[in-house]
């Protein structure tokens, strides 16, 4: 089963928007078994949109649509496909009347265009559209399937997910072998020092495959299977799993696709522990990624940002001659890290308390390079851990990399205390 | 002049990365005059990749790919291309010994398939990689001009920008005039509101266009002109610009492509005023932002992240009755903001003091709903400003909103500052 993604809009033209719909139905239609062989962005214009039509029916079976539904004239997908497939429109009454009464519940009045995006083309499947107005369509003919999805994500997604998708398991996949993946993530590793403690497994990979890739700091492993059902796949993939799991065990932190900080705050929620931080070079980035969690609240009551050496002194309590003077270890430092991690800890009496200082650039600082950062760890009744990291990159990668290399730090923390907590 | 651009490889096709090459090429050569009318995206597959070709070759002048000029079998690019074009390959010498070079080097040996990174079509102008080890080629042919650079971004940009748009202007741009655009950026508004206020013009514009689009609560506006110089289409865009400044100047913030924490750092700087934040719901993101710009070390001393109650007693002296108890306002509310923003200004002995305090979601907070934010402003020697937000969208739009509109209004205030200091 080959498919073609065919996102429809003149922003993505001029390079005013990244085309994020095509890497999420990418990767949607892999799960599902289906190959993605072509991705194609037009403009909105009817004549070029109806031979993007074309040449996708003449080498794909299933053709998907995102964007180019929405009321304006330039909104012209459902009227090429149309075209295409020479039906007629029509405007679908449930539709209609989910466009009214958003106006109405408004005290709005609807402008006519707005009529059209309760068009569907004869004989289509209307998709309702639970984040939007625009309606979608899904239609299959002479063994092609198409689906009209809208263009901004946030209905994108939640049609596909609700509606295409089943729409495809019943019409679509009607006997091919849908593809399980699980997803391995490990932290504290880079990709290719992990790539090469797995070579072998790469290499010879065939049933199930291994696909390695990085992103923020974090690596994530896909091994997938195609199999008849999910207790079949997962038998499948055991194996492999246990393979991988015997090799980079103190990396791997989870077995679906969360980051890191979503592990922490769901172990600390469980064992009823908090954290402090105190940041000088990341400026904050730490407390925010461990704050975007939902549910963070319960285990971070608060943090503190030390940009200068006088709020160190101030709020952390760094000794002035730890900072300055002849002989100081300085602001980026082992011993002002340690100061920092453990003042803050007892500031808000938590658990564990965690720093960071060091050089993020573009400029050295205290004569020392860009990348060096030092993190430390205080653990409440025990001694607190420091570590020097030498970091490759441009400012944010490593501000990025310093949050997430000491919550990698937390998180083999919290994994001791677990499995002692369940030895006790 | 019409181009098309095809990006290659197979992670993309899975979904395991973005298409974001697309987006910068668009940009560029929009920039240079030349419309992109299609964007596709192809395999590692020597059939499909010869069909993109020929697809790409019969609707448009410029073909410009991406991709797939790797050491490893399955890059396949240029045999496509020159397959496609029935030219053979050879060696280019000079790439060859910059490959040599790399290995020798690092002192490790250079493996056969590296040389394949040389590989040149007869003909062509090779492209160096100053980042990477992959030559790029460009070609024209029978009216059609072919372009081949690397894949990994930071390969891509600099062969770009350093090879392939002179070639560009020197073969492809022989006479067309290249566009010029201006891009105005404004904060404190959202798009449709600003759209509403501009309709008249958005909808007469011809020369020069008028194009607004929306980022992470910055709204742009790109004004672009076909002109012989810069000089001449400056003056070309000035009348339009005069005329959207003269509708929008409390929001207009930048007259190039800056976030608004740029701006602001750069007139603290040049004030010599300095700033400090307390932060609740947005647990940090505000400082992360400002922190995100070098050189704030400057003007950002540090700051306080209070996600609890007990933390806001403790470290920004907020109240317990303001907090808790019968008929309090809660930590929600404009009197704890104020406190949060003037308790930081005295305790960083800066001139401004931000605060944020709100519902981030997804759930509510004292009773009080998803969204409902306050931001205060403290400043030496005059009285704290308060704000009621009333914000849209999920968790982590919520906290970047918050923060850009506080960054507005810290904007809105340096603004004056300077226009006083300049009357004095």
């Amino acid at each position: 089963m080959k498919a073609e993604i065919i996102a429809v809009g003149t922003e993505l033209l001029l390079g005013q928007i990244v085309n994020s719909n095509a890497k999420y139905l990418s990767q949607e239609l892999a799960s599902l078994g289906i190959d993605v062989y072509f991705q194609s962005v037009v403009g909105d214009n009817m004549g070029r949109l109806c031979e993007a039509i074309q040449i996708a029916s003449g080498r794909a079976d299933v053709v998907i649509f995102t964007g180019g539904i929405g009321p304006t004239q330039d909104d012209l997908t459902k009227d090429a496909l149309a075209a295409v497939l020479k039906r007629p429109l029509h405007i679908d009454r449930m539709a209609m009347d989910h466009v009214d009464r958003f106006f109405k519940d408004r005290g709005v009045p609807m402008t006519e265009n707005n009529r059209r995006q309760a068009l569907v083309i004869d004989g289509s499947t209307p998709l309702p559209n639970e984040t939007g107005l625009a309606v979608g369509n899904a239609i299959s003919e002479d063994g092609h399937f198409y689906i009209v999805l809208p263009g901004p994500p946030k209905e994108m997604k939640p049609m596909f997910e609700l509606q295409a998708k089943p729409w495809i398991l019943q019409h679509v996949l009607t006997d091919e072998m849908p593809i399980y993946s699980k997803m391995l993530k490990f932290a504290g590793i880079g990709e290719s020092l992990l790539e090469t403690k797995l070579l072998d497994l790469i290499e010879a990979q065939s049933d199930p495959t291994i696909a390695p890739y990085a992103k923020e700091s974090e690596v994530t492993i896909r091994i997938s299977t195609k199999a008849n059902s999910e207790l079949e796949a997962m038998s499948k993939l055991e194996g492999t799993e246990q393979e991988i799991r015997s090799r980079l065990a103190e990396h791997l932190y989870a077995t679906e696709d969360v980051p890191i900080e979503k592990v922490i705050v769901d172990m600390m929620t469980e064992q009823g522990t908090t954290v402090s931080v105190a940041e000088s070079c990341t400026g904050g980035l730490l407390m925010e990624t461990i704050t975007t969690i939902p549910g963070s609240a319960t285990v971070f009551s608060g943090g503190i940002v030390t940009y200068s050496n006088a709020m160190k002194e101030k709020l952390l309590n760094v000794p002035h001659k730890l900072l300055e003077g002849e002989g100081a270890p300085g602001a980026v430092s082992e011993e002002t890290a340690i100061v920092m991690a453990e003042q803050v800890r007892m500031i808000g009496d938590a658990d564990y308390g965690l720093s960071i200082t060091g050089v993020a650039g573009p400029a050295y600082s205290e004569r020392k390079p860009v990348g060096l950062v030092y993190v430390a760890l205080a653990i409440r009744d025990q001694e607190t851990e420091v570590y020097e990291l030498h970091l490759k990159g441009n400012r944010d990668t490593i501000r990025v990399r310093s949050a997430k290399t000491i919550l990698y730090y937390l998180w083999r923390k919290l994994k001791q205390r677990e499995s002692l907590g369940s030895q006790a």
